[in-house]
């Protein structure tokens, strides 16, 4: 049986890889912090978890020789990033550094896919945005996943670790308990719609389901020369619409509203050139619009 | 009095950029590994040692409030980096992290001052090689480098830090007990004059003197767009030549043999463009042939 092993297993991103990489036919060691019990452990895919620190000696002691390693750990949070930069840091940065030399030294073999982020790109005016734009990232979020990038390369250049990286955009989907479809349920039930910017701006909503699929992709394509995909669906959407489609999911008895003005360390406009990715065989089947309602009634059963 | 704090005070670079802020001024406090006697670390301008590991905690508790840090902390071998690429990450990433994480807490009015390394740019065909040069470090040193000025650049853009960067080219004069002109008086003088590469191999070499006095001339210039220059001459030389200098210097009686393969890791050819650096005043004084002399001298009083 082939065996995977996925950092920060308990997250968002992490839970949905184990779940891909279980339904690929891979046995899913998982490694990381969050407490969950073992029937959600086992329900996302999850074969064996270990409670740990992100370490060497965590992962020569827990891994269980695994062909493929998936770097889902991380804050996942620009803002905490900007308040707490170097546990940012160390939650992207330092872990990614524990994954490649525990590949360096222990399981040369085994390849490490990274979920990037469209963050370390930056405000950018050219849309779509090509894997080849220079990286000007606004948050230590973005710029910290930039430098999880280049340990990657660093790692493949010198060491010849394989690895792939995958920038993904605006990840939504169950179990995502922030940002924007989240703050949208609860504001609009709540009758206090009031939301930052100015609904123009534009993100690249990609279904975490779908994300979870591209890492499963991406596995056979991983090498020596770190290949790097965009993560999202080609489709650029404005906050308004999406509001727009949250309103009338709930009945639209409320309307949102917005400041105007913009939050720091978020980026204007996104959304991703996928021509990378296309050839891996891998194409996003999930359209924001249509989930909207599965978003609400998963909020609706209790957000699990 | 102005502070200034060195990281790495001990070590090649530090050493001497302690001593040319005293010279200009500031009162220096060192930090770092390496031991030294009280009576070095005043020969070398440093007021106040404290041998500790370079955390945000040991740079609160020793740094006296400085208005300058330099980060001299760091491995600076690439062949180590290749070995131990976690330790070089460690001492030139983690370290430059916790100088900018100080800063940002403890110092907000500190300006920090990187010597980087013409290493990140890695192999360059077009010579001289621009600050705006695309990076592509060949070796976990260069990588780790490229990553430290990343983190500057961060601290700047999302918290106002203030830093220069200097990416140095290579660096030589009393002091240094490796690298080409160290190996060449030893295997010259010992009859076995072989050295690796084809000797056509050219650096662009920077006395220790004017890279400290670049250093000194960086801190009026750190702002939070963090401006990068290249320390060097504008010169490129041949390893073929010097080693001939260092051969006639020798007395000539022993001729230098190369080996015509590469090293892993080293560039085939460096030549800085210092366009950004001669408008802040700055101008390299010394020239390697002039230099030699003083090296051996140097190395037969019994290298201190």
């Amino acid at each position: 049986m082939k065996q995977a092993l996925v950092l920060g297993a308990a997250g968002f991103i992490g839970r949905h890889a184990a779940l891909a990489l279980r339904n690929a036919g891979y046995t899913v060691t998982g490694i990381g912090h969050g407490g969950w019990s073992e029937q959600d452990q086992r329900a996302w895919g999850v074969e064996r978890w270990h409670a740990s620190d992100i370490t060497v000696e965590a992962l020569t002691t827990y891994a269980n020789m695994p062909s493929v390693l998936v770097q889902a750990a991380g804050s996942g949070s620009v803002a905490f990033s900007m308040t707490h930069p170097v546990q940012d840091y160390s939650r992207s940065v330092t872990t990614t550094l524990a994954a490649l030399e525990f590949i360096r030294t222990e399981a040369p073999d085994c390849a490490l896919i990274l979920p990037s982020s469209a963050a370390v790109y930056g405000n950018v005016s050219t849309l779509p945005i090509s894997i080849n734009h220079p990286l000007m990232p606004v948050s230590p979020y973005g710029a910290h996943k930039a430098i999880a990038e280049d340990l990657c390369r660093s790692y493949g250049r010198s060491f010849g670790v394989r690895s792939a990286i995958i920038r993904l955009f605006s990840i939504y989907g169950p179990g995502l308990r922030k940002q924007l479809l989240w703050d949208a349920y609860h504001k609009l039930k709540a009758g206090e719609p009031n939301f930052f910017g100015t609904g123009g701006e534009c993100r690249d909503w990609l279904h975490v389901a779908d994300a979870a699929d591209l890492i499963v992709a991406a596995v056979s394509h991983a090498s020596a020369v770190t290949p790097i995909v965009n993560g999202g669906t080609g489709i650029s959407i404005a906050n308004r619409d999406v509001l727009a489609w949250m309103a009338a999911a709930l009945g639209g008895d409320c309307q949102p509203r917005f400041s105007g003005t913009q939050r720091g360390g978020d980026p204007i406009g996104h959304q991703a050139d996928i021509s990378e990715a296309i050839p891996w065989g891998w194409q996003p089947r999930r359209q924001l619009r249509d989930e909207i309602p599965a978003i609400v009634d998963w909020i609706e059963r209790g957000a699990f």
